[in-house]
């Protein structure tokens, strides 16, 4: 139980973080951070979390990360079902504080696209659905190398926090203009929820995507890497 | 007596590297840091100031993190005084010096709103009150989840400062269009007491929503997390 | 052949993280990363990896650091050519995606440069064939002298990983508008081969001044510091 | 000897890569990376050779950081001169190719300001030699704090490298819009002797505020904190 709080919060940081920063800071005229503060808003969300409960539940924040651990042969198969809804409720209680923030604005008038994912015309650049496809699958598969590689016996003990923190840094430096940065699908849900628009029809790729990615990785990492 | 003087650089530090980046450099036209670079100097003035004498004082630099350990069970009620004392010191002698060097630029005519918090029409972009206490209360309340949890036995020794000072780098991405970004009363006093306008009027705020988010971060941690 | 596999999937994420933010983000107007996001980008992509699969293959993903760390005495000539077709395939299959990924974007029409290399007209911001020599090859010397130094045994342990990505990211930061920064043949190769233009006819360059840098950073090495 | 050559390197690589980073790519239109890069540039040239070489030498590179380590009781007088003749050697050389590198220019004429430091007229935002005298003094000051306090036997091991590199991120990200930052006397006189203009007549500041701070900083850590 004190696992699923774990993941619980660390989700809800994730979201909070990473997506009100966007939110709220992004587009800002002539001081606001882009999309460099917004990939390190989420960066830093998993790192610092990371060690704060990475001790208590393994800091996953994502269920295509648990997914992903599960094949990699690091993860039970029993424990996913808890985990996933931890993050997805954790996910979507930022988004609803996110909501009551900035409906507090004072030209409010509507959320827009939120922080929510999207291609073809949801795409912040204007990529089509096998671009996202792609970038998605590609992402969350190096994300899980990175993090199956780090937390592997013989890597310097301790940085592995550092690692993968700032490897979803990485992520969102190269793909926010593809598809807002997905490969989490608890939190492309809980902004889809909230978003104007057509963006939960859409809500499909970033489970899918992410999920295969991750897969993916969990399966190259044991394949190639899985014994020393 | 040295924890003192440990506090006293440390929130001077915070004060004059976080706010000093924000009246200095933000702004600059084409080349300014932006609100990034704000955030940076913060939370590098925490990581900073928490290797340097982390090991004498716990490298605190704030009233609401102190309360808050003394929430979480991490620090004695009879050493909150001091600390406080040592703080709001430190920020106010900082926020003095910041005034003589700005005071010492060609075109200088008024601090204007230095680096003060507000909410309201003092919000840099607009959020009213509602929205500032739920952003600082929660802000706080997880910095202290990063705290405890990243200096707790289990976390990997000697990250704590990279994870808290990090954190306090996302708060300020997530943030500073909100209210400036307190999640620090000693700040927050300190930049009111040199400001022009009404700062020094909703000061209040930014003493009890970090405070009150604080102390829930610490029974969060006690709670769910303190044993194990 | 997990030590090649280890190569190929860090100079494939070295390429499609570096070079796909460059391609991706950095222009967009008012968001865009620039060349900030741009440095970190590479250089996360090596610090990730790093820990990810230094402990497999000692993480260089580049020719030139496999040639400084033969000529430094730290790797041998036996594996050199395996390496190097590992890194130049690695770099060339994400510059694939990349395109296919491009490609997929609603006003497509070319790639232009891509992430490409160049000097004289094709340079970032003018800079002649001279500047390019001498940027290139002080700038691999020294990212050799960081590799071969922060692995020397009396160095702090476990910390290379982070020393090494972020003197990628410092490099990037000094060198983007003269070359668009090399300091690695695998990288250079792999996006003139996509990119429209003359950017092949000077790909020379891009092996020469690396590999010559690299060489003489571990010569120097190995000369001033290899004994202690 | 070994000590003297790590110092030259370090110095060469702190001036090249932050003076660089300055004189290449703050400006350019809309890419550039802004006071932000060139504070990262100057923190992570410290950082990255505080790894490379700071086993060796102790990483000074930084005539009032060697002075104000004396005063603080942990460098002796007998070592100064060498140390200090090496460091300004090894700016002086990196701005020689500096120099180099940007008359390779296509529009090349002049190199202006270069990155030098200076005072009213000469202050990148205009601020007066008063402002100028106190940022400097404090900076240095409370760099040599993050500096002593770090590398003290209590300290957690291995960290001061990333602690005081972020320290000159910080100290930048503050004072860039002063004085161009120095709190390094041969960095600041590098500069001065291929800048236009009166600089030069002004590098006196940039010994006399750096090397009293970082005396006041010796001393104070040794006053309060030396012993544990």
């Amino acid at each position: 139980m004190k696992k699923l709080f774990a993941e619980f919060f660390g989700t809800f940081w994730l979201v909070f973080g990473g997506c009100g920063s966007a939110i709220f800071a992004a587009g800002i005229p002539n001081l606001g951070i882009g999309f460099v503060g917004v990939a390190f808003a989420f960066g830093l969300a998993v790192l610092t979390m990371a060690y704060a409960v990475g001790h208590i539940s393994g800091a996953h924040f994502n269920p295509a990360v648990s997914i992903g651990l599960w094949a990699g042969g690091k993860f039970e198969a029993k424990d996913l079902l808890g985990y996933i809804i931890a993050q997805v409720i954790g996910a979507i209680a930022a988004a609803g504080v996110l909501y009551l923030i900035v409906s507090g604005k004072a030209d409010f008038e509507s959320v827009g696209g939120f922080a929510a994912n999207g291609y073809g015309e949801l795409s912040p650049d204007g990529y089509n659905m096998t671009s996202a496809l792609i970038a998605e699958f590609i992402l969350t598969a190096f994300f899980m190398l990175v993090i199956l590689g780090s937390t592997y016996p013989k890597a310097p003990k301790g940085f592995a926090g550092i690692a993968i923190g700032l490897a979803l840094v990485l992520i969102h430096l190269i793909s926010i203009p593809i598809t807002n940065t997905s490969v989490n699908p608890a939190r492309s849900l809980s902004q889809a929820l909230f978003a104007d628009g057509a963006y939960l029809s859409q809500v499909w790729l970033f489970w899918v995507a992410p999920v295969a990615g991750a897969v993916a990785g969990g399966i190259i990492h044991k394949a190639f890497f899985g014994k020393e």
